[in-house]
C-alpha cells in the first residue's frame, strides 16, 4: 500500500523537474533523473530520446537556450504500484512571447536508497 | 527479475491496443484496458481523459468514426519493474489521406490473474 507520505514524495520529485527547468539548474535537473540507459524523454513534438546521455544533452540545450519559461503545473495526480510511480499533470507554460499547454506523464522508479528517480517523461502539446 | 516471456507478454498487450484500433473492434479495445477510475488516456493533441468511462467513450468515438487508420508500430521497447510495465513505441499512421508519426508511452499493471492491463496511454505527435 502506498501512503500519503509516499504520494507526497512522488509529487515532490515531479515538482523538482519543473523547478529545475524554471531555475535553469542543470545540477538539479540531473538529480531528478535516474542515470541509466533505460531512461526515456519525449519533449513535445520531439522524437523520443533514449538513455541518460541523450536526455541530459537535451536538457542542457533547453536550459542554456535563450527562452525563459515559467511553469504553472496543475492537475497533478500520482499513482504508486510497488516501486513504480507515475504522475499525470498539465504544464501551463508562460514564455516571453508564447504560452502553451502541455500534458505530461512522468514515470518514476524508487531506488534502493528509497529515492524516487524519473525514468520517463512524455510531454505532448494540447491542440484541441 | 523480468523474463523474456514477461517482456513478450507486455509487448503482446501493447500490440493488442493497435490491433484493436486498426480492426475497429471495441470489445478487443475494452479487453486491453483496466476498467478503473485510475486509467488515463491522452490522444495526440487532446487533454488527458480520466477514468475508464471517459477513455472508453473516446475509443468508441474514434473506432466508429469515418477514418480508417493503419498502424505500423516500430521501436517497441518494454521495461518491467515488479507489477508495472511500460512500452515506448513509435506509431507510424497511414490513413486514407494523411500520414503522421506519433510517439507513445503505454503503461501496464499486472492484474491479480497475471494479465497485463493498460492503465495509461500517452501519445504525442512528432513535429520536428
Amino acid at each position: 500500500m502506498s501512503t500519503t507520505a509516499d504520494i507526497e514524495h512522488v509529487l515532490a520529485a515531479n515538482r523538482a523537474l519543473y523547478e529545475a527547468f524554471e531555475a535553469r539548474d542543470m545540477d538539479a535537473m540531473s538529480d531528478v533523473w535516474e542515470h541509466s540507459d533505460r531512461v526515456r524523454c519525449t519533449h513535445p513534438g520531439w522524437p523520443t530520446l533514449k538513455g541518460w546521455g541523450a536526455v541530459a544533452s537535451s536538457w542542457f540545450g533547453l536550459l542554456s537556450g535563450p527562452q525563459r519559461l515559467q511553469f504553472i503545473i496543475t492537475d497533478e495526480e500520482a499513482e504508486i504500484v510497488g516501486d513504480v510511480a507515475w504522475v499525470n499533470c498539465v504544464e501551463n507554460l508562460l514564455g516571453d512571447s508564447v504560452g502553451s499547454t502541455v500534458t505530461s506523464i512522468n514515470l518514476f522508479v524508487r531506488s534502493s536508497e528509497g529515492v524516487w528517480k524519473m525514468i520517463a517523461h512524455h510531454g505532448g502539446g494540447v491542440s484541441i
